[in-house]
């Protein structure tokens, strides 16, 4: 069996431990690589290097950044009655695409999921009941995913928020915007046809 | 519109410089690599500076190699009169693959393509006629892609190889194994029954 230069062999196993990544896949990144420009490569190695080392969690909210507090946090321009709950940062990123959320975050890190082993002490909870005990917030959407961790999450912290007398709310589900309603599943089309509204 | 940590978005923009990784897997990539450990970062940017540093040309067949001749060349083992001329490394890693080949290799890193301005000085072809001047060498297989330009390359290196008097093979076109007729291209199909063999 062939075997591959020592150098070859450990970048294409550093690359398949990269999620989504396979084999193949990683033999043709690292072919890439070593076939393209010095510059490439280093950048891409400092740019790794760099972001280990300069992202850190924001204090406030816990999302990434490089300037603590991050600059969400730090905005006067971003509502700081209103905080969004979401699991990871990359909700985050979701969320402010939409262009139509100014208030705050919390990023929690994960989800409760007893089958993982992830209970509410893993997660940014405290943190997040800690913020809440400032009068100034007065509302959290819990915007955690809608599947069964992201739901039993919602709920634990639906219930923790309760005695602050803060307004919790629940990001609505229904229909995706564009969706074909014969394709969309029985739960999500249970849910849309639950929380229907009124047209005027 | 959210702004990325600089850090993260140049991690992103690094990662989407690879071949068929786009934006949204560069930005999951990203947000992965920052949420695991510093070991798998420094493992992965130091996999990728080493590659880098310690691959060079096999000085023989322009093969990758952390050591010169590479390891093939370097074998007692291995054929010296047989040499397998591919396009790219990762085509020596298909044909080893197959743990039939014997030989020894030339990789040209590339195919004639005046489409793309490659030429035949831009491949390591004059290095291949020179082998072809040993004496010990008495077989040439051309294994470059049955494509236009590995076609192109296969039929230009055969003339220039016709005066040496070295024996010049391509390799079989035909059927996939475990193909199925039906969906075989005629293309394929027509140089299958070409090349047609008794069977006894």
């Amino acid at each position: 069996m062939y075997m591959y230069p020592r150098p070859i062999a450990r970048l294409i196993e550093e690359l398949s431990k990269l999620p989504g990544i396979g084999p193949k896949t990683a033999q043709r990144l690292a072919f890439y690589l070593i076939s393209g420009s010095s510059e490439r490569v280093h950048g891409l190695a400092h740019a790794l290097l760099e972001a280990k080392e300069k992202i850190v969690y924001c204090s406030v909210c816990f999302n990434y950044t490089d300037d603590d507090p991050c600059r969400i946090c730090a905005a006067e321009s971003r509502d700081p009655s209103l905080i969004c709950v979401v699991e990871y940062p990359r909700d985050v990123v979701a969320v402010e695409r939409t262009r139509e959320y100014k208030g705050r975050y919390h990023v929690l890190h994960g989800a409760i999921s007893p089958m993982e082993g992830i209970g509410p002490a893993q997660l940014r909870i405290r943190e997040l009941i800690q913020r809440c005990t400032d009068e100034t917030v007065k509302e959290v959407i819990l915007a955690t995913d809608p599947d069964p961790e992201g739901e039993a999450t919602a709920l634990y912290l639906a219930r923790l928020l309760k005695p602050s007398g803060v307004r919790v709310t629940r990001m609505a589900h229904g229909m995706p915007v564009g969706g074909d309603l014969e394709y969309v599943d029985e739960v999500t089309l249970a849910r849309a046809l639950e929380g229907r509204r009124e047209l005027n």
